[in-house]
């Protein structure tokens, strides 16, 4: 059995054979080996460095007093640095671990997305986690910036979780039994330290002095940066984070003093890099430059044959993440269609394709030449000097001779030169055609790596190009395109050659790899329920979503069937399903009632042992599972109102106090709107002290997107009716779009003054989102707050604007900042009710009842109904022709003794007649307007609106400013297309 | 070539295979891989641990900012634990430089003795350092105590210099040169670490942070020490231990300081280590037990021939220290003497050897069996009661017949039995003779290792014993005797069969071990003297201590001569000769002008490759002379001002103040008495400005035997006077017994009044010393009290003890104290004079003169001259006569008008007639009083004293009282043995 000394032993070797040094673990505290200034200082600036660490890595935060199975408050990374990037870094990663004696072919070993962001060192890098049967055990980054430093080169960082790999390989439960050393257990030489450091981190360690022990380092740190000395100085930064991940682990940070240490060590991180790299400059790169390679040679093109053939064209990636692999076939298809539209060249369909490793655009019948082409060159004016147009002729070396004539038609002849130009061969078209595609593609967040003329989401390593038999010689940055493809990793050769364009889709068929999207998910959602027949089923609708980002993990799609301990089923579904589905992307299975059963679906890509992967599968389920079960046990045996009272450790935001805080206010708000709409009930009284407390829970710490729903399970556990513990999850309803609404009462008055209390709040303080920039997720409670006003029938009378005014703040709320929450909202209403399909005229027209969304839903309704009805027609024209005459500022009334004419008298009779409905209401509406259709019509017949006598004019408007202001109120009128 | 890297892999991957985990350097700063808890909590309970490590260990103290070429401020310690002692420690550990590619036979491998001991830790071991080639690479430790426990087993531990080792091997000059990895120099990956770190401890580390630092995590330490978690409280202690490294190398730790915050960490660490004892317990040793080595069987004795054979008995041992060889030869003489005397076994010659690994007695004509012996034993007297006697008999197995009567000369006759005992055979006779010698060895520091048994300087490894051909079947512990004895380790084979013990010493000798001592010598003073021929001379009298300690430090002596640069002779000679006497036990070659030559000869244990040692050895002394040139240097930059004012960081004493202080009085007590004495002079004025400067010197922090040497150096280099230089030189005379004295006057009032301060301030605080503990070598500044008054004719007239209250104190300082001090200097003043060898009785004589050493020196060389001399005889007679009648009280003058006698009358002209000589003086005093000698002779022939008349004899006991009296002050008469 390997040994995890050995283990580490023999990475270490196999990365000093790649030209590692070794250095040794950082000698204070660091949370990751990343801190290690092997890494953060030596990946800044032009230096080469290759290096390879252990790293004993703290994460207070992580202590579970050596209880939990797979959680240690110190674990062991082994951390890797290769500055440059040598192009082929998996591949490297790939050979270390075969040295552990892993066969990645019999694995599935994979690269997720990852992406690594350390807000307190201003660093930043795009990557993956490596999975190996599911199993994160390696973090993979292309480092980006560290110290808020652009990093060039860029350095490649391979972290290796030596627990998670041993457990693994050692096929170990928990951690304690990892064979550490020949018949020595990790458990018999670590387990004290595990236990007593737990305690320390989150028990015993002194507040106060943690406190002050920050200070002075940050003192120290700030100190070393002003004299220059930027060594000392990070160890001090290094210091100052574990002071502070102490403190957090203590619970004694608040969001506030999170945010202002993160700045404080963002600050000194960048300090302390720009010294660095300043420091190194004066010292000359004691280790040198590193050289940037070489740009790709551009072969010759050949040409062979003269009918059109197929271009293929594929652009080899790292592992792409599953949107910008969506995103990038777009892209593909777009700049390739531009590009030879751009060119003379005919051809056929274009189609892309895409795996997470390759873009593939395929092209039929593209000519073998651009059809021949007469430019004409226009010269001078006709008749203009001739040292004029000889000048011209001479600079295209021709005589005056072949130039002609020609009216451009503009009436003024010029002389011209009419070139004769042969189309170009398809490969060198294609060329430059595809060098541009290459160019163009862009991720949502772009990296760089070893070619310093590209940039993209993950490096782009092989290019293939083939018009029929030839290689297209397209070059960018340092790829040549050739006619060779990589196949997967596992494959024997992992390359082929393609013989034509026209097989190329074949030969990657032949070896497995399923080029599009569309195959692999039905492979994907075929073979997954083929799996789980008869006895469950998968949600194949439900789960399109991660159905969708699985198809694009794979290459060549192997759904497995693995199961869990029955056992694990009594932990919350939402808990069980949340696992599957984010953690590890795996399927959820259900019987026929729904209920889940005890296995899941996951896909490899391409073939592997399947029982090895399984097995493998299996254990990473059951290691997550068990993590969860221990926090569900905790708060279970919490008490609901030491959940509560943690809040008052969670800052919200510095001006708006703590969670606790405004969970309190939400109560009050809740109930105070429940009172006003006398609504009010004692499961609100009850859910208005709970509301958010479960954020208080340990699992909805480790999984966030479970609040709510733990807080029922808790709530149901804790002996709450049901109504209570339905409310407490309600009130987070709804998560995101499309998400549930609250179904309850006491859920939909504490959603709503959840969304209030927020919106309210930030308005004030930050202000409401403007760019692209929403930390705070406004824009989705508003979409919240309108969603759940619709969907709660009583709340039909209730202002938004009305209750955001209720919404008490720490801070003045003043008018202006109402107004603008208004236009946000009116805003956001218009783009919901849009967006679902209604036209755009009646949204505008029904906007004014933005406040009570649920009235614009009425009447838009009404209004659908409504078009094509007559009477509707001819009222809406009635008040419409009114408005139109009457000026802007004319109030309605009038003096009725002056009316004289009789369709003045019968208009004003028709007005006096009419009752307006008690709440808007278009049909009703309708009906006790439809008698004013006629009298407005007659009257705009007889009557002189604009008399000279200046009293008879002023009744007369007055009159139709009446008739104009029965529909104010109602609808927008003027925005409606009738 | 080997890398360091790669040199810490190999050794990493040796001691795996010899069974150690290999666990991660701390992730805290410590200054050696002790600290660790993997050795320091390790160390401590009954479980077996074996582990490697390397450790950074970070010496703020040794900060030279990387300029100089062998001081790191964080070198690479490679770490080995075995616990339980495995046996064979050094054989292992010699297998792990053979592991590094060192061919330990042509190398001079060396253990010599190292004590190690951090009384902040409260720990303490036994062992070495090892030297290749001179160069120390390794500290060899069998460590006995920890965190004040005793250490039960015993823990070897193995501290590998890497650096130093990489240095040597690669021949490299300088630490930045070592080639780290392929390619990759030392100096190109740590040395910008380097010289930012030494600015951070030597210049620009906040001393208020780090004492608050210091502070807060003491606090901590001693919090989680209450709460029960020793492992992070050991980590505060370890940061305790650095916080305290930082603000010393700042130079902002006094002495008393010092003192406190080794006392806190002590106690903290002590607390640690209680807790964690018992932690392990109550986890009930999950490492399991050691089990200790089962005791040796004693094999059955086989006897062949009865003639007297020779007796050899060898105790194999690791070696030992010099000066623990000594005493064991010593001991091993007087054991096997006494302990042959207690059998009956006949026998020659007792000689005992001795070499660092090996103690020999060697016993000629030891008798092959015991005499037969008769043994009488005594029963109930003749005439007891019959059942007595048959008790008696029957309790002896006899019957009543076979007892005889007998009177043993009490004229009481008793029943006795009388039992012929024949003699037992040697072999088992020595058998229990020599276990006896073995337990009974002890050495002035023991320890223990895995024979839990035995307890020695060091361990006892195999014992040899054989009476002619036979093997002597001593068994001790684990040990039983054979007849294979070991040779060099480096020997083919290492181990040789004994034939016979006639044969022993020619079988060692032929493998060329010199087992005598004296051999030894003589091959290394004659070798070391050829060596030099003609150019050089060795004083081989002057460095008699040092050759004997060489003597002891190798079985096979090998005289080797060495070269080094001679640019380094602008040292000063004691820098150069201190390094290689202190350090490195090389002998120092002068030309015939006593001028040294840049040469050493260096002595090597066995064969070895002359060329590979002698340039091994020539870079080690390179190095370190390197060292002091760096220093001194640094010093010699430094104004004298500026190196006296350092002494204000150094706390003498809590209440007497720094250093600075205490150098402040020295001065002016000097300058006080050249006033007193009239021998005040502008040269001592400006040397008692200056005196004790170089306490603030680099050179002597490193070397502190050189104080007053490199004082005198620098101040010429100042140009100061060489008066100036010469006394604050001499202040610091004599350093020890038998060192040289102030020759100039200004030298020797520094001289006194240093140890006048010394001595008042202590006596007056801490009190003077009583036992064997004098921590301020209150003895040895009395001593050179003494002796620089007696060397200074000018210093006659001066009384120490009223100097000593010219000593103003930062304290009172009482009359008792001030008389205690004098009875202090009147017993050393005793036993000085008694050990030159002045007769008990003159030297009581004249130490009434105690406070005036040198008057008692007169005195006693005038007695010496004095005794036989008639004249003084009668003088001493005739005043002693006077004293023994007079009683006690009785004071000295009469009324003359009473005596009326001839003979009263005579006494009274002559005592009239007594001019005492201005000055103690014996021959002045005997010429002075010679006259009296007739005169007292007849008074006490004509005169009774005791008249009836009280008047008459008050005025002649008077008189006498006045004879008496003229010898008061000279001497002490009585004591005088005439």
């Amino acid at each position: 059995m390997l040994t995890m000394q050995e283990a580490l032993a023999r990475l270490t070797a196999y990365w000093t054979e790649q030209g590692c040094l070794i250095v040794q673990p950082m000698n204070t505290e660091v949370g990751a080996g990343t801190l290690n200034p092997a890494t953060f200082l030596r990946v800044l600036g032009p230096e080469p460095w290759r290096v390879v660490y252990a790293e004993p890595s703290v994460r207070p935060d992580d202590s579970r007093y050596g209880e939990n199975p797979n959680r240690l408050q110190t674990h062991t990374q082994l951390q890797v640095i290769l500055k440059p990037d040598p192009g082929n870094p998996q591949e490297l990663y790939l050979g270390s671990l075969a040295a552990l004696g892993i066969d990645v072919a019999a694995h599935d070993v994979r690269f997720v997305e990852d992406n690594w962001a350390s807000p307190a060192l201003g660093a930043w890098g795009l990557g993956w986690e490596v999975w190996l049967d599911g199993l994160e055990i390696t973090q993979f980054t292309y480092f980006q910036q560290a110290g808020g430093l652009n990093l060039d080169p860029v350095s490649v960082e391979i972290t290796y979780g030596i627990e998670r790999i041993i457990m693994a390989l050692q096929e170990k439960q928990h951690f304690k039994e990892i064979e550490y050393a020949p018949g020595v257990s990790y458990g018999e030489v670590f387990g004290q330290a595990e236990y007593e450091m737990s305690r320390y981190y989150l028990d015993d360690a002194d507040i106060e002095t943690n406190r002050r022990l920050l200070d002075l380092y940050a003192g120290e740190a700030q100190r070393m940066i002003d004299a220059g000395l930027p060594v000392p100085a990070h160890s001090y930064v290094l210091k100052c984070s574990q002071a502070f991940n102490v403190l957090d682990a203590r619970g004694a940070v608040s969001t506030a003093e999170r945010a202002a240490e993160f700045a404080r060590m963002r600050r000194l991180a960048g300090e302390v890099a720009t010294l660095w790299v300043a420091r190194r400059g004066e010292l000359e790169h004691p280790l040198g430059l590193v050289t940037p390679p070489a740009p790709a040679r551009t072969p010759a093109a050949a040409q062979t044959g003269d009918r059109p053939r197929t271009l293929v064209f594929e652009i080899g990636t790292e592992e792409l993440p599953p949107a910008e692999l969506r995103s990038a076939r777009e892209q593909l298809l777009r700049l390739v269609t531009e590009g030879l539209a751009g060119t003379r060249l005919e051809h056929g369909e274009i189609r892309v394709f895409g795996t997470p490793r390759r873009l593939i655009a395929v092209v039929q019948a593209v000519a073998a030449r651009e059809e021949d082409h007469v430019r004409t060159v226009k010269g001078p004016r006709a008749g203009a000097p001739d040292k004029a147009i000889e000048g011209f002729a001479r600079g295209h070396g021709v005589s005056r001779e072949d130039l002609e004539i020609e009216d451009p038609g503009t009436g003024v002849p010029h002389l011209v030169l009419r070139r004769n130009e042969p189309g170009r061969a398809a490969p060198q078209v294609l060329a430059d055609v595809l060098a541009k595609v290459v160019g163009g593609l862009r991720a949502a967040k772009n990296m760089r790596w070893n070619d310093p003329r590209l940039a993209f989401s993950r490096p782009l390593r092989w290019l293939t190009a083939l018009w029929g038999d030839d290689v297209v010689p397209v070059t960018v940055g340092t790829l040549a395109a050739g006619r060779q493809t990589r196949l997967l990793r596992t494959a024997v050769p992992p390359v082929a050659d393609i013989a034509s364009a026209e097989t190329f889709l074949e030969t990657l068929g032949v070896n497995g790899i399923v080029a599009d999207h569309e195959d692999r998910r039905e492979l994907i959602a075929v073979g997954a329920q083929d799996l789980v027949y008869p006895d469950g089923t998968i949600d194949v609708r439900g789960e399109a979503a991660l159905i969708d980002q699985i198809t694009d993990l794979v290459e060549q799609p192997l759904p497995l069937l693995g199961t869990f301990d029955e056992g694990y089923l009594t932990l919350p579904d939402a808990v069980l399903t949340t696992v599957m589905r984010k953690h590890q992307r795996y399927l959820p299975v259900r019987d026929e009632d729904g209920k889940l059963l005890p296995m899941f679906v996951t896909v490899a890509n391409g073939p592997v042992d399947v029982d090895l992967v399984r097995t493998g599968n299996e254990a990473v389920l059951r290691a997550r599972y068990e993590d969860a079960r221990f926090f569900y046990r905790a708060d279970l045996d919490t008490p609901l109102a030491d959940m509560r009272a943690r809040l008052a450790r969670l800052t919200f935001t510095d001006k708006l106090g703590s969670m606790a805080d405004r969970a309190g206010r939400i109560g009050v708000l809740a109930r105070l709107l429940g009172d006003r709409l006398g609504l009010g009930s004692p499961a609100l009284d009850r859910a208005a002290e709970l509301v958010k407390f479960d954020l208080g829970a340990q699992l909805v710490t480790e999984m966030t997107s479970l609040a709510g729903v733990m807080a029922r399970d808790y709530a149901l556990h804790a002996g709450e009716s049901r109504a209570v513990a339905e409310a407490v999850f309600e009130a987070e309803l709804p998560r995101n779009t499309g998400d549930a609404l609250p179904r309850t009462i006491p859920g939909a008055l504490l959603s709503l003054a959840d969304r209030l209390d927020l919106v309210a709040g930030l308005a004030a303080t930050v202000g409401l989102p403007t760019g692209s920039s929403d930390p705070f997720a406004v824009r989705r409670a508003v979409l919240g707050l309108l969603a759940v006003h619709r969907s709660t029938p009583e709340f039909a009378t209730l202002s938004l604007v009305d209750a955001l005014a209720l919404a008490t703040q720490p801070v003045p709320v003043p008018g202006e900042v109402l107004a603008a929450v208004g236009d946000f909202l009116a805003k956001r209403l218009e783009q919901a009710l849009t967006e679902e399909g209604h036209p755009v005229d009646r949204v505008r027209a029904v906007l004014p009842h933005f406040a009570r969304p649920s009235v614009a839903d009425t009447l838009l309704a009404q209004l659908a109904g409504a078009v094509g009805d007559a009477t509707f027609a001819a009222v809406a024209a009635a008040i419409q022709r009114a408005r139109r005459i009457v000026p802007a500022g004319t109030t309605a009334g009038y003096d009725v003794s002056v009316l004289k004419e009789p369709a003045e008298l019968a208009l004003h009779d028709a007005v006096t007649a009419v009752t307006l409905p008690p709440v808007p209401d278009l049909p009703l509406f309708v009906a006790a307007t439809a008698g004013l259709v006629d009298p407005v019509n007659r009257f705009f017949d007889d009557i002189l609106v604009m008399a000279e006598d200046p009293g008879i004019r002023a009744a007369r408007l007055g009159l139709l400013a009446t008739v104009r202001d029965l529909g104010e109120g109602l609808l927008d009128w003027p925005q409606l297309r009738l």
